[in-house]
């Protein structure tokens, strides 16, 4: 019997395995399908490569910003051998890492309960007196859409493996992953055009600033509010979408569908029924969110298996602290939970940190909202960049930071400046005691807690 | 008598003026030459949206990096334009700032003191209890150098003021607005060479960041180290420089000589010799560092007029906090300083903060080096930027971090990251408990965080 049996070779997964061999070898990691992870292999580092590019095509059509007058080209196949030759440099870093463990510690295969300390593997049963389950997910795909669209209908799982960009695309969703897309592709000249359930896009949920983002991403994309396809069906080697706008039945003829409209848990491949009939519906385990334990089990799932913002960082986080309750079972404590912290990669960038403007609201906490646009922002202006807004939001009680909203330039920097900001708990007049480099876009923050201050003062 | 008077009307006097003014109406600005600042009109600002326009270019010439091939060209009569037109509008929020306060509160001229107490401005007397002397400083000329080469000759005071740029430029000089300015033409198609006293480049202390960055640089600049003009003169339109270089005499034909070789303070046009005779020698007067009092008299020298340093941030600092000084005086105080923060706007930029390598070991403080390289970093491959390093210097004992030299790509929003958390006196293991989203650059900070804390624990 192992001690701790992992099953998903992912983020989470090896953080877990990485945790675990510092305290026993008497480990097991079974992980079907390929031994590296969603983020190396079409997740952040694919994407963010796309992006780069796409970013940088952008910089270039729009130099006039910065006075200068250029021309570009685009050869598609060789922006898609870049995207594949740097994610499998990506991806190869992970292999080797693996590649090092102990082969005794690694089976390839599909892990399915036979009962709450036994899994069966290819046909042999193995038991652990705990279990991780790191088996992440998988883009949601319309059943029916795929079997008519066949290879025409892709999700990220198939986007970045494309040998060349298609002329035309349409997405479905206006998500994190759906935008980050979309924008790429439109920059690198892929004529895109974007279907929204709702008017939301991206992650922010202050309304101030989604208005401004919704303004700000249509300008250069096409973006479809509040509308979805109708019906989609194959035209010779073209996807026809048909949709209803203003009330008249439209039609749009593109080279490919991408569905972008969230992700599906792998939790339903490991028979978790076989434990306990009432876990037949992963949607709706028993999992406790602060300790990830399932009901009163030895086990706990961590990473995407199991969340609504599936993040990197996070899973390593919850793979590594996952394993001390394993090792404690039963004695089970809370993962120390980190500062929320998330990033997408649109232009301008947003982020949230620490508590989001719905949350607060949510919680009915007495907040300010300190402001500050980036249109009139120096160093912003100089870059040629000047657009979007922060928001800070700010206990009224204690003058603490408790969160912020970002949809600016270089926010992936800023939003990590805030979000450890608040983990220290400053009050917004200790921020504000902290150097502001001349000129900097962290300057911004300032004019932002400044405000915030303002109206502090006018209230105490 | 007045409260306070102010000499000069820089960003240290403007800044001390809006604070002044919150406590008393009793003050008078005294400015010679423009009611703006040298940051707006000849400092960071022009130099920063030339080094924008240039970063800009080079990121187009060097689209190979992410896949891309391109073309541009440059108007340089349409990049000064830009400069001047940006120029014009920072300088033209100063001015107004500075026409929306009381104009009896304002001359025009130039101060000289008669006594501690009292100025002559345009053959009028000025009388005080304090003085908070905020001159400024201007770049060092070679007279003789000026004399041979007229306008061929310029500082960082004419070359924004250019109509279009030089075919060649020659600059003497390796600091920050030396290797600043010589980066942006180079990368603007202006045929560069710099000569530099020593083999140090920038702002880094750090022998081994030293060597990476004279490597890194000298990859795109002709900078020709341990050499100096042995003489310069006019040549028709050109300037001649005649230098020593593996022991034979070589000459350069450029269009213009560039001089950054330090800046010189304006307190010798203050007369201050007539408060004490000894206060001849302005290099040597009895200033207190800390609380930037002049002898135990009532006059505080602030920002650029009285450092080896010239930060904007800093400067409007001292300015506003030797109001409280002034007012307050004979009771003088510390003013209160800030965690070092020093940013060189070069490619890979550079940045100081906290303590740097030198300053510890001229202190024989115990500490260890937590190093990343950033070749082999996930986020900088992404974006093709995947040179340089940052060090962080961790106290031995306390394991705090104490200070950090970087060279790397967006090192302004890094080094406000570093400084604010040395502000906070954390220990390497707190920032290693902070949220790093993935993929980012401050994922490198981790890896060097953790380099540190392997040592630390071997030692320990």
């Amino acid at each position: 019997m192992y001690d701790i049996i992992i099953i998903g070779a992912g983020t989470a997964g090896i953080s877990a395995y990485k945790q675990a061999i510092k305290k026993t070898k008497n480990i097991l990691m079974i992980n079907e399908g390929p031994w590296d992870t969603t983020c190396a292999r079409v997740g952040c580092m694919p994407s963010k490569v796309l992006i780069s590019t796409a970013n940088r095509m952008h910089d270039i059509q729009h130099a006039e910003n910065v006075s200068l007058i250029t021309q570009a080209t685009i050869d598609t196949s060789k922006v898609m051998q870049h995207v594949h030759d740097l994610r499998d440099r990506f991806t190869r870093a992970t292999l080797k890492d693996v590649e090092s463990w102990d082969p005794q510690h690694k089976i390839s295969g599909r892990a399915t309960f036979i009962d709450k300390n036994t899994v069966l593997v290819n046909g042999n049963k193995y038991q652990a007196k705990s279990f991780i389950i790191a088996v992440g997910s998988k883009p949601a795909v319309n059943p029916k859409w795929k079997e008519t669209l066949k290879d025409k209908l892709i999700t990220s799982d198939e986007v970045f493996e494309l040998e060349t960009l298609p002329k035309s695309l349409a997405i479905v969703g206006s998500g994190v992953i759906a935008i980050e897309l979309a924008q790429a592709m439109q920059r690198l000249g892929v004529e895109t055009t974007v279907f929204a359930r709702s008017r939301k896009i991206g992650s922010l949920s202050s309304p101030q600033l989604q208005v401004l983002a919704q303004n700000l991403i249509s300008k250069e994309l096409h973006i479809k509010f509040e509308i979805l396809p109708d019906e989609v069906r194959r035209d010779g080697p073209s996807v026809s979408i048909t949709y209803t706008e203003d009330h008249q039945q439209k039609n749009l003829k593109v080279d490919y569908l991408l569905l972008a409209t969230g992700r599906t848990t792998h939790l339903g491949n490991l028979n978790l029924k076989n434990i306990d009939s009432s876990f037949e519906d992963v949607e709706s385990l028993p999992i406790n969110k602060q300790t990830k334990q399932l009901s009163d089990l030895p086990i706990f799932i961590v990473g995407d298996a199991f969340t609504n913002t599936p993040i990197q960082h996070e899973a390593a986080h919850e793979g590594k602290l996952a394993v001390n309750n394993c090792l404690n079972y039963p004695e089970v404590k809370n993962l120390k939970t980190l500062t929320p912290l998330g990033i997408m990669f649109s232009s301008p960038e947003m982020a949230t940190v620490g508590q989001s403007y719905k949350q607060l609201k949510e919680q009915n906490i007495k907040f300010i909202t300190g402001l500050v646009h980036y249109e009139k922002q120096g160093r912003a202006i100089v870059l040629g960049k000047n657009k979007g807004a922060i928001e800070l939001y700010v206990d009224i009680n204690t003058r603490k930071l408790l969160g912020a909203e970002l949809l600016v330039e270089s926010a992936e920097h800023l939003a990590h400046l805030l979000s450890w900001m608040i983990s220290e708990e400053l009050r917004i007049d200790d921020i504000l005691q902290k150097p502001f480099y001349h000129p900097t876009l962290e300057e911004g923050i300032r004019t932002a807690l400044k405000h915030a201050r303002r109206q502090l003062d006018t209230i105490g």
